[in-house]
């Protein structure tokens, strides 16, 4: 379900187009496709051959940008990002793109993903007398630029990116060109589309739809692409390369209109609870899925055992930022918001509950409550991933190992803390058959690092960034 | 799928809670899980025992009330509306519930439905001297109980019934009595619940559950409830009653968790695919329902068809009132909001498409080519309503008949209109059994007067509301 | 100085233009040069000749108005008000001009002034079957004109002001026809003027400046003014007439570049200077005024007396709605918003400080301190309005006799409870030069009841409109 | 009167505060009172002696800075800052103070000025892989602060001091120390004032009355003084100083209640009134200032002439951002905002039209012939200062000297393009006598370059800041 319910987010979407006179109408709606990868801010960069003009605001791109804002950002060409903001981090100052004036040229970057030696890089960075802004570690790229010797942009680009590590997909455009890298290991995705001449870039492919642009290919890790007014050019920047995308992408984060590497999210999904159900079938009336990421999933395990689908658990709509927070009295008397359970439907019933993944595991525990409050005789609550035992650093919020539940305890332990009467969670084959990649490759190409702690780069001490994080993996 | 997308649109969700000291609170929960019954406009009037408080806004409830805009209405009654306004009757004074200070007490006024003879009876209380604010229907019944010479409230109430005719669920409160009213076909659905001693009254039960509240019981035709600090009090204002509650609240208004006349929604939509499966078979790879209210039908026909359900179709959550249209230019680029068709699902599928109504039928024809542009071979387009050939008078804003394209076009003709491989409407009697309600009763207690003609009250002809609509039936 | 640092306020500016075809434009900058005279909501409403449109908001004009809101208010005439709410009875719905649209024809009320026996009439009404949405004295005027069994709209008017008493200059319009109507002693002002064929009403003939019109004459006591498409007609309502014309409108409320009753205020205010030179003269260093309504007073007695006027107070200009008030602490510590004393002005100086009225007695006490703080050696405070021992019941808010400190005390106690080394009110007779109206009408066609407790018109024992005020007069 | 409507705008009021509980309140209403210096934006940053926050927005400081922004803002000093920005050169990321973290310390820097050699030492730094987010000058200060080789604060920003040149007041804080500057012709004020242990800095003293400040001395011209817990310290960091403070400080800019550089500014405006009677005395019925800031000279002008002076000229205090502008038509037919006639002041007067300066000579044309339409039978403008003939490269937006009206006509040509009767400057002479400084300083001490072209610093080719001015001094 909804990382703003679980705490599990992913910080960001980026998109960039290329040769359209409306370049940052287009920006606006990708990036409004991509919403679901960041809500804390939205902001365009385009450029018109001669300059760069920018527009950043808090908050959701409809709040961000009104009308005029983007009448003012005439270009053909644009880069956009839309953000979430760990506490503390936040602020206009870090949305992006992050925009760099010099006398002779601009540069504006946008980024998804998490570097792992940003915080060596930045003292490094100091001690010769950079000086920065903002505390994002994506301001590190744009210094490392700059500071490169090389003269070409692209070799700029190699130069800089020689220096950091992590999980990146960028877009990077001056006036006159548009750079995309990906991270040798392709930890986060990054997909080209083309609209007759036109370039787009997008985090997924549900912003080529919304557009009306077609699906090119996927961006391979340790390449970089050069887009400008002769069109697209493509090298690798490393060849110590190895695909370990995030399988998180496909458990929860991305839509599941989108493809990610060519796989369909949706029917990833369907494939996990399908799995699921062979690996842990259960006697049951209903099977109901948590709104909104795990539905697909649910209709698979539904489908697989023939139990019948049912809407057991339904999200409010409207709940937005100015929502008003109930009183304690009034939690403590059964307000609740943004999830409520259909007790027409699961009053008296075995219900399945089908979910992406457990965190903290506070979320599941109130679900499986609500379910039985509303008359459910029993819950058996299905992951369609493997227990998350390790913190990400590579972009997604996952915060320390010490808060991630199952670190601590045992399924059986954790299935009697959220009162359920069944708690079984996908095998690591069960997500790999499940999502479907190529099984010649390492780990099927997929990074798994959340489950088994084995992290495709190297963590440094310092890694963790903000706010005092421990890393015990 | 949405009314916003269609046209079709009731107006209006009541809410009411006597005996509750955070009563401004749960009015405004319970409103918020009612916003999908009316997104212009929302307003709560509390009663402290010795004066009537008000605070109402255009937009969403979240966007009406602000932080301490609640702390200001202290009390421990109160009764809340969220409205739907039609284009020229908007605007914050139509907004409810309305409210009435005389020099020696207050009248507060919230109402769902519509008065087929307001204006009738406006006519007739301006000549006697009345004057309007107001161009809703709603602000007749404060006039009539003011004139009434009865003088127990409830007396008062039940004289200005008499004068009045339509669909109405009216919540009526002073500063020390709150009064609830169905009309005698019973055509807006009303339910009352409790939490401890606390009386709540609402549209529909999801606002019980969201406050934790337990369901009692549906109102009754011809009912009047009386509620105070001695409890509740039932009696019948009219006998001559014949329940014929609206058959959209089941196939498209209510929310899926809400129980509508003690029937799950969510259910008998399921049910409604079911039928429509046994009536309308069809040799399909997927079904996909039109999100969000179309979504219970298709699980149900793809259950009873075993043709697999998938999400063919997905909505972008973030569209709000904010949103930044696309130029027409992108528009024809192929740029699309709200709604995409997932490409990864059904490209090369022969697709079945669950859809609850068609009123214009411009939505259904855009979604059908979207269908296909994303490479779907065949959509099948399946409606769990019949076809709407008449206008409503009780509360929906489904335009003139000519607007209806059912009433002007045959099946065949609709569905080559829109682009589809074939086009089937549910059968009268398959939204009944789909449905499930008291067979025994005529028309199994349903208003069927827009797919029928066949009006359950008289109709006049000013009935019609305002800008010039002429009614054909 | 201003109202809202002294708690005296007058309610509201009217405006009106009949025949131009930016009526609404020509409104809202007539307006905005009345907003002097009340800052808590304003609005208009247009007719086009066949409907009325309104908007109506809290807040300055340019708060209430956005870009769009006057555009779509189409109509070449309009009404429009500035209100100041008192406390209590504030909220949009009390917000005018008042708007009643009943079958046959719509009705806009916008008043300035205030009824005495608005609750006489409005019990009556009630008892007719009369409801009331506002708490506002102007929607009896609604009442009583559509009870009339007149059928001319002038003579519906003429029967509905035989019923009410006090203060009032109306503005009233239907669709083909605008009246204005002033009360018989003619207590608030009201213009009339000309751009080319166009007709303009106003409180204040600042508006007519504003917008390049050319004052014709002042409106006279029982004068109703028909304008339509045929031009302007008069005629008298009431022959019982007595020009009595608060004279708190040339001290204290209008503008110093409008006329009043045909007398520029600012010379007028110069005028009441110079005779508090000539009563109560005093050796000083410097006069200054509180800015902005004392400043002219100022110059005046500057200019008589002989000695320098100086900029000694200075009146923060950025003052607005969203100001954060300072904490206890910090105000306790000295920090001041709004009035600064110009430490190198005043230092070591004796000082005149000319102000225009004593209300309570607190703002006067707090700039005594703040000139001695800033080193003024004698503070000699000259005030141009008699002292105010009576309660106002025609629209200026001066709150019960017991808040007037000149009720209480005498002119040497007052003196010392503010801390000054003299204190002189200008004389009845001063106040009559210095304005310098008709020396043969009764009174000078003053209204001087706030000194004196001698009331034009009868008072009634429920005159005191809200909030339990107690009359002592 | 006001730059907003003649196009002559200084950037920016400075604040800093150090040792109070609440210094981000002190910095609030500090700045506040200093809003007069700047009105595109405000911020504050406080440190709380272990880290820098801020918070920046756009508008004025009430519209930036909102309920609860303050508790944010925990720490016991704060430098803050309004700001004026020039077209192009907006956005929230030009807003000061800007800010820089680094690993392991904040820089936060304000400033009041403009620096002549901005784009070279720009130019330099970016060479050496400097990259700067902001087209602020200020941006560079932070750089040379960083790369300094100096381990001392005061050090290193003395280094940095050695590297710029042109105008600037300085408020450079890090976590525990607060340091200010001022170049070495001291042409920007900068005052130290004390509330008990208290440091506070403020661009001009008013801000000292209105936080219950003692006004302490002057900053010196090549002074930094540096705070922190062990008190105040002072240093020269260039001992070829000369002070050369703005003319039009005095003239224009800074508030009336003010003392700059010890001297008293209403009463230097008064005294230059008096000098401009002496050089241009005309016969006349009335003396009117064009408000606010020309109130003070009229006021001498009269006391010297003895004609009477008046309020001929009012300004609107409403005025806003929001306000919605007139169509064309409506401004030729004589929509006016902001400035009115006062016609019963001026009709058939002689009048004598007191303003401060004339830049690009369209305001002083309206207002003449704004006098004329209200019945003026004679105009004579009197501008207290002389000619300014040279654009001001020290942060006043003068823009290029082709703009500047005084530099391409003679006062005769002057005084026909805009209809007056007689157009007097006043002199060198009189301007130095009014001021009143110390004749034995050169030039007594002030800047005159705007009126002679005397660059008190060097001028660089690019010195003329963004947009593409050409220097022609």
């Amino acid at each position: 379900m909804l990382g703003e319910i679980k705490g599990l987010n992913e910080e960001c979407g980026v998109f960039a187009v290329w040769g359209h006179e409306e370049a940052a109408q287009l920006a606006y709606y990708g990036l409004h496709s991509l919403q679901h990868r960041g809500q804390e801010g939205a902001g365009i960069v385009v450029s018109d051959g001669d300059k760069l003009s920018s527009h950043k605001g808090l908050g959701l791109i409809t709040e961000a940008f009104k009308e005029g804002d983007l009448e003012q950002l005439q270009g053909s060409s644009a880069i956009g990002h839309v953000r979430y903001a760990t506490a503390g981090g936040g602020g206009l100052v870090n949305c992006q793109p992050l925009l760099f004036q010099s006398q002779t040229t601009g540069l504006a970057v946008a980024h998804n993903g998490n570097l792992v030696n940003a915080n060596h890089v930045k003292e490094e960075l100091e001690r010769k007398g950079s000086i920065f802004q903002s505390t994002s570690d994506t301001e590190v790229l744009a210094h490392l630029i700059k500071r490169s010797d090389e003269t070409r942009f692209e070799d700029q680009l190699k130069d800089a990116l020689s220096y950091i590590e992590g999980a990146y997909a960028f877009a990077v455009m001056t006036e006159d060109k548009l750079l995309c890298a990906m991270d040798p290991n392709g930890l986060r995705p990054l997909a080209i589309g083309t609209i007759g001449d036109t370039y787009v870039v997008a985090s997924e492919t549900c912003a080529f739809d919304v557009i009306g642009a077609e699906y090119l290919r996927d961006m391979q890790p340790g390449e970089i692409i050069s887009i400008d007014d002769s069109g697209m050019h493509s090298e690798l920047f490393s060849t110590a390369t190895s695909r370990a995308i995030c399988s998180l992408e496909y458990v929860y984060f991305a839509r599941p209109d989108s493809n990610v590497d060519n796989i369909n999210v949706h029917t990833a999904r369907k494939n996990l609870g399908k799995e699921m159900a062979k690996e842990a079938p259960v006697e049951a009336d209903v099977v109901t899925g948590v709104p909104d990421s795990s539905i697909s999933a649910a209709i698979g395990y539904a489908e697989a055992t023939g139990t019948p689908y049912e809407l057991g658990l339904i999200k409010n709509r409207y709940v937005g930022r100015t929502f008003i927070q109930p009183s304690q009295a009034l939690r403590e008397q059964g307000v609740k918001m943004k999830l409520s359970a259909v007790r027409g439907v699961v009053e008296g019933k075995r219900v399945v509950m089908v979910d992406d993944s457990i965190v903290r595991g506070t979320t599941s525990k109130r679900i499986v409550r609500m379910l039985k409050e509303a008359g459910a005789t029993e819950v058996h609550v299905r992951i369609t991933s493997p227990p998350i035992t390790h913190p990400c650093f590579y972009g997604i919020d996952t915060s320390t190992k010490a808060e991630l539940i199952a670190s601590s305890y045992t399924v059986d332990e954790m299935r009697d803390l959220m009162g359920a009467d069944s708690l079984s969670f996908i095998s690591i084959e069960g997500l790999q058959n499940g999502i479907g990649r190529d099984k010649s490759e390492p780990n099927c190409g997929q990074c798994l690092a959340c489950f088994t702690g084995k992290y495709p780069t190297e963590i440094y001490d310092d890694t963790l960034h903000p706010h005092d994080k421990i890393m015990n993996g």
